[in-house]
């Protein structure tokens, strides 16, 4: 049986390296997990403690030694050359909020991407030694076991979740109570898990805004080759440029309901 | 160094039962996680799983075997003879909506009550290998370590956490966005494991309201020996009685500030 080549020659090698980086992070951000960490407040009001910065100084140096052409966006240092054709995205630590309160559920988030699109997108969960990847044109696997969405097809049945309620304002705040009143469950809490407890079938639509691209381009490949779909509000794919508004759901028929209930005037 | 006897002569050997019995019990419940547990809905509209079922099963029959004549009050199977003077708590699975939707952070909850009151504490979380003990008088431990909660006295610095928005209504849910709107940063998510971040010394406050006494009863040694408070809403002394409004604080000042605003009349 032969691999479908839908990716460049160089994936395989690019992946391979970015697993063992994720790897090696792990202790940098552990070494500062409930040991309280220094934290500063940044210009956008959020959290960031020297283990976000530690992180991702960390696999900023290790991929500009390695491939010094790579573009670079990242959470807490910007981006770099950010037209390259290869292009890494970085959140060293996704939920922060999480982490300074002890919470084990964060994450860091890689994702390559090529030409402006999402290749592979790596979720890591340090604290409980989780990873799902997700290779375009390949598939998901947590911990390389392949992961696969669930099937329902009606709102009715399915369970919603967002990291808190707190990060819709106005007409986004009144989208995500008719989608919740739609559903038969919603659940708070979560940042990146939840998207990748929906690769892994557990639940079936997240709905968030305010996100970055750091915090949305890893999960796309993850998300998409388990069998999901993964847009912005209006259903356009993600970009560098979408504006924050993310759902992400188990299959297309369930991701049309959802669009659908977000979009309508009350 | 003598410990100080403030508890029957009888605690070690029960809590050395209790610690094996909730050890072994851990792979009853995790051969069901994330593997699709038949799911039925209880009269309160709440899940239950034959996970939660198969464990409070072994629970009680290893329980009643050892000492026939301890009362049990558990989650699925009721109360028997609830007024002997040592009675069980057992909540096999706390967090059950976690448990199915993949969550790690569901705990198995186990205390045991001395003339009604709480004479220790376990909670603990399979996914994780976390478990946390409080024993009146002698102290909190997490996997064998000491635990603390957090000095902050103040509303203004402290962070406020409850499972789900979803659990309070009327006036609870407006006292609850009162106190929210006191605190630096408010979180969701966690059952028990919101109430044992604060007993390590990760959070400051949680405030829940609809719980039940296999809910809460567990988790008093481990923060009330840890330096925190937990009462009702009203302040007073948690029992099998209390009407499932729950106040944890970090400490006695916190504790007093949170309840005059959880009061105070909008």
């Amino acid at each position: 049986m032969s691999i479908p080549h839908t990716v460049p020659a160089w994936t395989d090698e690019v992946l391979d390296f970015a697993q063992d980086l994720v790897g090696q992070a792990r202790s940098i951000a552990l070494r500062w997990f409930r040991h309280r960490p220094p934290i500063e407040t940044k210009a956008d009001a959020s959290p960031v403690t020297v283990a976000d910065r530690g992180v991702e100084e960390f696999l900023r140096a290790e991929i500009a030694r390695r491939y010094p052409d790579h573009g670079l966006l990242g959470e807490e240092f910007g981006i770099q050359a950010g037209e390259a054709p290869i292009v890494w995205s970085i959140d060293p630590i996704d939920g922060t909020r999480s982490f300074i309160t002890g919470n084990p559920l964060w994450g860091c988030l890689l994702a390559v991407l090529h030409e402006q699109r999402p290749l592979f997108g790596i979720i890591d969960i340090p604290s409980t030694g989780e990873r799902w990847v997700g290779v375009r044109g390949r598939g998901s696997w947590l911990n390389g076991e392949r992961c696969r969405t669930r099937t329902v097809t009606s709102l009715q049945e399915a369970i919603l979740q967002a990291t808190t309620p707190d990060i819709f304002e106005g007409e986004d705040a009144r989208a995500f109570e008719r989608l919740s009143a739609a559903v038969h469950l919603r659940r708070f809490g979560g940042d990146c898990y939840a998207y990748a407890l929906l690769a892994s079938g557990m639940i079936d639509l997240v709905a968030e805004a305010g996100l970055m691209p750091y915090d949305y381009l890893a999960l796309a490949p993850v998300i998409e080759e388990a069998g999901g779909v993964i847009t912005d509000w209006q259903g356009r794919a993600l970009s560098p440029k979408s504006d924050g508004r993310v759902l992400a759901a188990a299959n297309a028929e369930l991701h049309r309901q959802a669009l659908e209930v977000l979009a309508a005037q009350a």
